[in-house]
């Protein structure tokens, strides 16, 4: 048994996606997650940064993030060998913690709230994985990183970097 | 440099205090900390535990707690040198998250919104130090536990087990 850290946005909740309706909705663009390759869209559209910090700062921003593609099933299967954590970088968000909490309990059921870890800097973090779409995470963090792929970080290397959550799985199931 | 994990409840946010003060009054008993020695409400009172979960579990019991003796003018002195976070068990109360975040902004602004972690199991917590008023939570950290003096704890003994932030700053001024 490991101890596996995973982050939310980006990870597990499709932070992004919603970002990308609610903008193009109120622009009348047709940007997809390709077209964030490397970038964002604050920094796209440096005139509307205020706009987009608004959009996310909403506590209900968060409510109703769709899942990432196969992280329940992956997670579900993972549990029940491994002990799995969210630790989410919620301090840059203070409005999102209820909306946080209430959206691993609707989706992540099977992870017990003792497991739930709202923090800013994670080198706080003590597991031996942390699954995580940012490089500054995974550069202060003690254990094995995995870089999960975003739009943002399309053109980061790390080593081990991953598309998905079959990768995640696979990786896991060969290692342990 | 070391890293000082801290607890709030009971250790720098009176929790107790106010628990006293609102119980008292609904009950027209005179409870002070003294009687409270190695046990807890609920457990005196029983039949009140519901209501007792109730006064806690307000989304705004935890706003205006009073700040335990000592704790801000140690922690400041102690944050010039080490790095400080505070490690609180919020998915207990997960009402309680505003609060908490707002009364750590009000007395303790010196120490940043990054090192605030809201947790449940402890053992997650990747720290030199964890100074904590739980025998659990101790148990589950892998650094140097300090167990702070609480009514609960009274009959616990813990090495250290300290008394008060007079006695945590000395100890940190003798060792580092």
């Amino acid at each position: 048994m490991v101890r596996i850290a995973v982050d939310m946005d980006e990870v597990i909740a499709d932070f992004i996606a919603k970002q990308l309706i609610l903008f193009n909705a109120a622009n009348g663009t047709k940007y997809s997650k390709k077209d964030l390759a490397g970038t964002k869209l604050r920094l796209m559209h440096p005139e509307q940064a205020e706009t987009i910090q608004a959009m996310v700062s909403d506590e209900n921003y968060f409510a109703d993030l769709p899942v990432i593609e196969g992280a329940k099933e992956a997670l579900g299967k993972l549990a029940e060998k491994h002990e799995i954590f969210i630790t989410t970088a919620a301090m840059e968000f203070p409005t999102s913690f209820d909306a946080k909490y209430a959206w691993l309990k609707e989706h992540f059921s099977f992870i017990p709230e003792t497991n739930y870890v709202f923090c800013g800097d994670k080198s706080i973090i003590s597991a031996d994985y942390l699954i995580d779409d940012h490089m500054r995470h995974l550069e202060n963090f003690q254990g094995q990183g995995i870089l999960f792929a975003a739009a943002h970080n399309y053109y980061e290397t790390y080593e081990p970097k991953m598309n998905d959550w079959y990768e995640v799985y696979r990786y896991f199931e060969e290692k342990h």
